[in-house]
């Protein structure tokens, strides 16, 4: 294990020279925000040792190559709204925040691009891009908090990813600041290119494990001029989610297919103060289209709302006004922060199979929670064939029960996820620290021996966001 | 330099041992062809000193533990459909072919997936999707002999991709033996994974460098059930290329839109014996629309038509029935043949500029051409931005005197696109020996250095594919 150097006030002094006093934060009181992300935070917390908060590049660069020279761990941090711990400070040192890097510095309307620091909240992009007819596909649930730079840096997906994919393929061009302090430009305006290795591909997904990603250059698309959604009840879970791989067969493609199971919605609505009909409804899904006119949207809705119909939905309802969608989102995107007020015990897992095994997913689920006597409500981008189950602990039994079931009911499920369906243990959320060590149980060696590879390659000092994804000893 | 072992009778035998006698070759008539690729034969080549021909990736895996013993290079090497001399063994050594290894593994419908050995040939693999409905949206101009494994090797672009993106868009997995002949699995059939780093984006367009690529997932998608083509004749290059911008920025996604100017038409036609309606003519684009249904196709082809003609288009002339559409097509595919048949001596250009700049590019090939005294025939990807321009050598001047201007021809080009327009030597054809030492000259050292960090990592002997790409001394 390595032993990195602890900050003092002279480290503190040399780092506010670099950003200006203003902009580092030492007392504890203050740093408290800095030590957790959205991760469950009973299990996961560290606290900084120092945080700083540089303006551009050229400042983080400096900070780099200061804790290059005395061997200091940096932990990036965008929003704090992951949810796999990638912005803890496990082994303290310093949070690099990038929270005053929030500008567009163009919209290019001509090559259909917008460049951006990475800390702009990532609706605050797209509400930027309105009047220009532009928006950025990239669609996190998190999206009215979360930066960009987080969303690249975890390549997250989203409501849309169905139809748009995810966020990084939207990512032409980056600008990364690499652990010895140097300040790389990678990709561009184009939308290929093979000249050379397509390094920015590392950085996206890699949170923050082998740089900072500082600047992006955005592909972005015309708004589509029709959109309309599906709220389709149906009396069980199983019923629902069948449907998904029925309609993508058919070799429609919606924008979204999103899954909430009755829990979920109950949770949901009663966190918001809405109102659904929900009787006898045992889950929902919620299922969006757009396209480039009123009448191709119509018919795609009409298709898959017949589809729904033959196949077990209590009832096919249509959202078109602006109001009502957005409504129905409101519900779709809290539910993650309503469970989390129900049970803060809970792990909001993230598991993705092959869209056609969906169906196998949920009985499993019911039986690992008969069997280790937990409820697992369980919501999610069932189109991609991510789900969001949630385990959350039963208010009756203790903490120390908890800590002995969860390891033991997640490897069930992953052993089931990955080995039985080929799928992977996380979908969008990434590995973080929550999910380090099951990655090294699921992970073939050849596979993780190249991770570490690559990791001792770019951060041979291992001192940028150490102990994500993996633990190199 | 690396100094690397020769191939001895006994390294022949051992390599015997493991694919077999009737699967080596080292006559040097029989290894002429696995000598050069489909880089201009007159400035590349270099013999192999023995070719190999594994069945499997346990075969693959002993050469790849023999070669890193014996310290000899390997190049890997699809149909040798390239154009940049990534198959070309310039260091002799072992040339390792994988032209037996051509089956399609499993064709997953409720996973739209296909999984396939990677020495299969494009059409081959799309001929056999054809049955279920579904079909792999790459489409490389050579699909009639490239290989699936050099179109991932080398993240091939092509006629598909204004629509529907180049080749990694669709690899879902990968199984990538490594220069210490490890096999690695990577990725799977699911659409969104962030479980620890993405390496199958790392051997997308690493062009063998990094390791040979033995199978691969591929994403399928459902067969659009309208298509359609318009051939739009300009009377000058310039109305035409900048007709490709004013569709982009409209919104409209074509599937293709190709530019062909007289020179790459009427070389063609002549070529194929085929007439296309040329009077007056400067230039064409060739744009393809496909779609859910007749009636939205045909609304497109409308709009696009209104906007060709409101820019200047002679005419607009709809490809509707399969013959035609394949007909012009088939003059679009051969161009490159058709000029290499006119001038041996020549340099494929391949330059990528993002697509508001398109424009620009013709008037400095223009004052190219005239400055150096060549002609410079120019088709190609005018949706992606990706221009063809082919310099070819002046029949009345010397080869010497083509040796001397064509570099420089190079850097003013390199230097205007990268420098001028923020666009990248190569979009789909990758860099090879071909740009290898243009490409240090035009990348800047940081990113260049993090090339050589991450080959060092992943081939620390310096035995995969060497000497492309970058060159480590």
């Amino acid at each position: 294990m390595n032993t990195y150097t602890k900050i003092t006030p002279e480290i503190v002094a040399e780092l506010s020279q670099i950003v200006g006093k203003g902009n580092i934060i030492s007392d504890l009181e203050r740093m408290e925000n800095y030590g957790h992300d959205e991760t469950s935070a009973v299990d996961y917390g560290h606290m900084p040792e120092v945080v700083v908060k540089p303006r551009t590049a050229q400042e983080i660069a400096q900070i780099m190559q200061l804790a290059t020279r005395l061997h200091i761990p940096v932990t990036p941090r965008g929003a704090g709204s992951g949810l796999s711990g990638g912005a803890i400070p496990i082994f303290g040192g310093i949070v690099l925040s990038v929270e005053r890097m929030n500008q567009i510095l163009e919209i290019d309307e001509s090559n259909l691009t917008v460049t951006a620091e990475t800390g702009i909240i990532t609706n605050e992009l797209n509400n930027q891009l309105i009047s220009h007819g532009l928006f950025f596909a990239g669609y996190p649930m998190s999206l009215e908090t979360c930066f960009l730079g987080g969303n690249i840096a975890e390549n997250a997906g989203g409501g849309r990813a169905v139809k748009y994919g995810v966020t990084g393929r939207y990512v032409l061009g980056l600008e990364v600041v690499t652990p010895e302090g140097k300040i790389v430009t990678l990709g561009g305006k184009v939308t290929k290119d093979v000249s050379g290795y397509d390094l920015k591909q590392l950085y996206i997904g890699s949170e923050g494990t082998l740089g900072i990603i500082t600047k992006a250059t955005i592909k972005l698309l015309g708004m589509p001029k029709a959109k309309s959604d599906l709220l389709v009840p149906f009396k069980t879970p199983e019923e629902a989610i069948a449907v998904v791989s029925v309609i993508m067969k058919k070799g429609l493609i919606p924008t979204s297919m999103e899954f909430m199971d009755r829990t979920s919605l109950d949770m949901s609505c009663t966190y918001l103060n809405e109102t659904l009909p929900l009787e006898g409804v045992g889950a929902m899904l919620l299922i969006e289209i757009d396209g480039t006119d009123d009448r191709q949207v119509e018919q795609e809705l009409m298709a898959v709302g017949d589809i729904c119909e033959a196949n077990g939905a209590m009832e096919v309802y249509i959202a078109e006004d602006k109001n009502t969608q957005e409504r129905i989102w409101a519900v779709r995107r809290n539910i993650a922060e309503a469970l989390k007020v129900y049970s803060p015990v809970q792990s909001l897992e993230d598991i993705v199979v092959p869209i056609g095994f969906i169906p196998q997913v949920l009985p499993e689920l019911t039986r690992l929670s008969e069997k280790y006597g937990v409820t697992i409500p369980c919501y999610g981008h069932a189109g991609d064939g991510n789900l969001h189950a949630t385990i959350v602990k039963d208010p009756k039994t203790t903490l120390g029960h908890w800590h002995d079931i969860e390891p033991k009911l997640l490897r069930e499920l992953y052993a089931f996820i990955v080995g039985k369906l080929g799928g992977k243990i996380s979908g969008e959320h990434g590995i973080g620290i929550k999910r380090r060590e099951f990655l090294r149980e699921v992970i073939p060696d050849a596979e993780y021996d190249l991770f570490c590879t690559l990791k001792k390659a770019f951060d041979p000092q291992m001192i940028m966001n150490p102990g994500k994804i993996i633990e190199i000893r």
